[in-house]
Parts: structure tokens; C-alpha cells; sequence
């Protein structure tokens, strides 16, 4: 079964990489060969699909200076379209709502092709940001203009750490039509078992079935990396942090942690029945740690055929 | 190498059991027994030692009703020496400092043999309580008359989740004279990770070497007993509480996760060389709490000797 429908079927048990696209200050030339490298790492690996992020200048929600600065980049929509050709498998676009204009969404949702295109819609960064078009439109949007189209939306565990009601939140957004969900770099795996186990005894108290839930993974080689993640709003764990930064090896160190937490993480959904997925990204773009992402994706997937139940 | 000379040595590989005393109220004729089905139920596990706790009425430090009332239970000290002669091992006899005048609590650490005693000071529950001997004179008193006695001190991970401090607070009490630490009932795994990892590198970069922490762990089967174990102000994650709620058999779910977490923080300790012994306690009367928790200090015991590295 292929993601979609695996997904259509609210079965989980499958694996993304994700991908920022390139700088829009990249020159056009080099765009056919940043692309034809990024699908030559993935094409050994034995992945369900790509996911392409939709970056939006998110300065507004964290008044702390930005540990890489910001830079715009290409649609991802567009990226793929003109360069990823060669990637035959679907592909999860990022929808950041809060860039466009109400037109272009309603036209980018109208002329997907569902066998091959899943969007998450991600609302504005900030609730203080007033956007042409929120994430409630957005999803609406898509309800009316393509009801097959599979629309996914995020899950921030780390939500769920400070307010509680992460859960109800996913909840809703099921109700607004999601049918999986993407979390943030996953490091605290207490927030993150806090926040499926609630999840899944609110879908039984409401006769719901749980969506698959998609877990983000990521190597992380560099305390630059870290305070970066930190940045985002991942909870790190002091813990891992002094690990990482004794380590005489910090990307092992973190590819070891990594692949410890998904495994505990996969255990526990198989426990409580929660379809889930995992998504492997690079959050930086230093070459060492895009190939230790790699290779994060090529231990994980095997780790997910080979004891899948 | 038996309790005291391991730790002595700074090591750690040991097992304890804590046990409450029996109540004031419990009819005189009745303690011999309750002594010996305690001593019949400990005797066929391998432990290193005893510990028994000194119960303070601690609802100073908790507006919230407790959820088992308190009652004043038999001095540790007086309970050990007239029904506990069977016991051979040494025996960790805790001191909450603040229920004891000066001249009581002096009299009391110059009788003790060092080689058959430990103990650990408590400090009054809440800051507001006036006590006639603070922790920092109680331990004062046991460097100027019985030095040799090994003196442990309590290490609340919970703490460290709120104010990051924790692992200098232990450092502190190395420095007033505290051979080893005891830990309130772990649950919360990344706390526990925390506090060990914060301390770990503190004593690294302070030239000092790390001294064995004990981690405390406990069987739960009913919410009653994790309603009191937060009253206690244990922090018991969701997805912990929810299990427990949902299990058809919840003292076996927490028995099953209290075994999971002790193996993490064991590998996590080994990994980073800092000395750890267990505890086990029941922190309810209940029977069959109290038996699941002898199992788990069965089952942890061997964990603990069949892995020794």
C-alpha cells in the first residue's frame, strides 16, 4: 500500500523525509543539481514519500534572535514541480496558509492531484500576525474545493507539556478534516508519550478512531543545531544536551538518541494501538548532518519493515 | 563488600528496601508479628540493606487534603532495635531532623555503630516550620561526634524540573558530609536523567567524584495510591497515570513500568559512570501492593546482579 492510501485507510507504519527547498537566492542554474543530489541520497532508501516544507519568516513568535538567519525560500509546490520530477512516490506539501492570498490557495488545492499530493496546512506563526487567509479558511477551502486531497495537520507535544489540551486540539483539527498529523523534531519523549496517550483515550471516550500520527526525527551535530532547535520551540532535554555536548562523537551521539526515542516512541504506539509515522528531516543544512539524517532515515526505516507486526 | 563499605568506597551495585514503621496506634502484642511477616517476606531476596523511614506529618508543605491521613508512626531507631534483631544487614535509619531536640538527636548518633547503621537527614518539609534543629546543625552535629557514621541526604529530581538547581544542592550537602543520595519515588525518567547528567558534569568539572545515588521505586495499583504519591509531590507523567487507569491489571502495568524505567536510569547511570543503588518501597499498606513491590525488588535485584558490567 502506498501512502495515500495507507493514510485514506488510517493505517500508519510508514516513512517520510522532509526537505526544506533551496534559498530563493540560489541561483536558477544550480537549482537541477541541488535537487538531482537530494533525490540521488534518498533513492536507496525505501521511503513512502517526500515531504516538502513551506518556510514562513517565523520571527514574529520568538523575539530571541534567530540562530541562522532567515531566508526565504522557494515555494515548495513550485520546487517540485520544476525539479523533483524524478520522485515518483506522493508527496506531503507544507501549506504555510498565512503567505497566500485566498485565490492562489483555492487555486494550488484545485489543481492537485490527490494520488500524488498531500498538503499540511500550517496556520500563522504568531496569533498576533493578522493573515489574508486563516488556517480554519484554509482548511475549509480544501473541504469544499477538494475533499480528496488528504489534509494533515501539525502536533507540538510541547503544546501539550505547557497547556494540556493538545489532544483536543488535534481532535478538532480532525473535525476540520485532518486525517494525520506531523509533530515538530521529537526530543522529549515524555511530552511526546503524554501526548499520544491522551490522544488515544479521548478518540475511545468519543467512539474516534486515531489518525496516524507522524513522528519527526532529526541528527543533530552541533550546539549551534540545538540552540536552533531550542529556537523552533523543541523542548531538548538537559539530559541529551550534556550528551551531545561531551560527546567525542555529538552526531552519533545524537543518531544513537534518536533512534533509542523512536524506538521507545513505536513501541508505545504499538502498545496503544495509535497508528503512527515517522519523518526524518536535516533541521540543518551543514552537509554532515543531512548525510547522518540519511542515515538516521535508513535505520529507523528498517527498524519499522522489520518489526512491523 | 557488603552496604557500608561499598559505599564507603564510593560505590554504588546496591539494593535496599524501605519499609514504613508501624503505626503509634498499632497495639504493642501486635508488632512482633508485623516485624517478622516483614522480615519472612524481605528474607529470600538478596538485598544489601534496609531502610527505614521517619515519618513527619508533612501537611505543611501541602494545602491539598492527603489523601491517606497521617498518623505518627514508631521512631525508626526504636522499631529496628526492638523487633528488627533478626535483621543482619545494615539498616539506613532516616532522621527527620525537625521532630528531635538537640540533646535527643546527639544522643542518638554517637550510640549508633557505624557498621551496621546509615543515616539519612531530612530537613522539615516546609520552609514556614520552625524546627529546634535544622538539617545544616543536624549534620554539623553528626561531622563533630560520630564522622564515621555515612550520612545520606534526599534528592528530588522533581525539584530540578522546577528550578535546575538540584544537582548543586547535592554538591552542597557533599559538602556538609552526605555520602550518598536517596531519591523520592522515580517516575518521571527525564527528570531523574536530568538531575543525574546536571550532577554527573557538575562533580566533573568541580574535580570531585560523583557519589551513589539511590533511586527509589514503588509499585502503584489504584489511583488512590497515585493520587497520594502526588500529594507526596512525586510527578507521575499522563501517559503513566493513564495506563495505570486503563490496565485490566494495574499493579502488573506499573510494576511492568517501574521495571522499564529502573533498566533506563541503570543503563543511563553505567553510561555516564555515576554509582547508583536501587530502593524499593510500597508507599501503600495495602497487601497486595506491598507484595508487588517485594516482586519488583526480586525482579530488580537480579537486573542489577546479572548485569553488573
Amino acid at each position: 500500500m502506498n501512502l495515500t492510501s495507507r493514510i485514506s485507510a488510517g493505517q500508519g507504519g510508514f516513512v517520510l523525509f522532509a526537505i526544506t527547498p533551496p534559498r530563493q537566492s540560489t541561483p536558477a542554474e544550480q537549482l537541477p543539481e541541488i535537487a538531482d543530489a537530494t533525490i540521488e541520497r534518498l533513492r536507496h532508501l525505501d521511503l513512502d514519500g517526500l515531504v516538502l516544507y513551506d518556510i514562513d519568516d517565523e520571527s514574529s513568535r520568538n523575539p530571541n534572535e534567530r540562530p541562522f538567519p532567515f531566508s526565504p525560500t522557494i515555494d515548495p509546490s513550485d520546487y517540485r514541480s520544476e525539479y523533483l520530477q524524478q520522485w515518483d512516490a506522493p508527496v506531503v506539501v507544507y501549506r504555510a496558509v498565512g503567505k497566500y492570498q485566498r485565490e492562489e490557495l483555492a487555486a494550488w488545492l484545485t489543481a492537485q492531484d490527490a494520488d500524488r499530493t498531500l498538503t499540511v496546512m500550517v496556520g500563522a506563526a504568531s496569533s498576533g500576525t493578522v493573515a489574508p487567509v486563516s488556517l480554519a479558511d484554509a482548511q475549509a477551502l480544501r473541504s469544499e474545493l477538494h475533499p480528496n486531497l488528504l489534509l494533515g495537520g501539525v502536533a507540538i507535544p510541547e503544546r501539550h507539556s505547557r497547556r494540556e489540551n493538545e489532544h483536543l486540539r488535534l481532535i478538532a483539527k480532525q473535525e476540520a478534516g485532518c486525517r494525520f498529523f506531523v509533530t515538530q523534531v521529537v526530543y522529549d519523549l515524555n511530552a511526546a508519550k503524554n501526548l499520544v496517550s491522551d490522544y488515544r483515550y479521548e478518540c475511545e471516550a468519543r467512539g474516534q478512531n486515531p489518525v496516524p500520527i507522524v513522528f519527526t526525527f532529526s541528527a543533530c551535530g552541533s550546539m549551534k543545531t540545538l540552540e536552533f532547535l531550542r529556537w523552533l520551540g523543541v523542548d531538548v532535554p538537559r539530559w541529551i544536551e550534556n550528551d551531545l555536548r561531551h560527546a567525542t562523537n555529538p552526531l552519533q551521539a545524537s543518531l544513537d538518541q534518536a533512534i533509542a526515542t523512536a524506538v521507545d516512541l513505536i513501541d508505545f504506539c504499538r502498545r496503544l494501538g495509535v497508528p503512527f509515522g515517522l519523518n526524518i528531516e536535516s533541521v540543518s543544512i551543514r552537509r554532515e548532518e543531512i548525510e547522518a539524517s540519511v542515515e538516521l532515515a535508513a535505520q529507523l526505516t528498517a527498524h519499522v519493515r522489520s518489526a512491523a507486526p
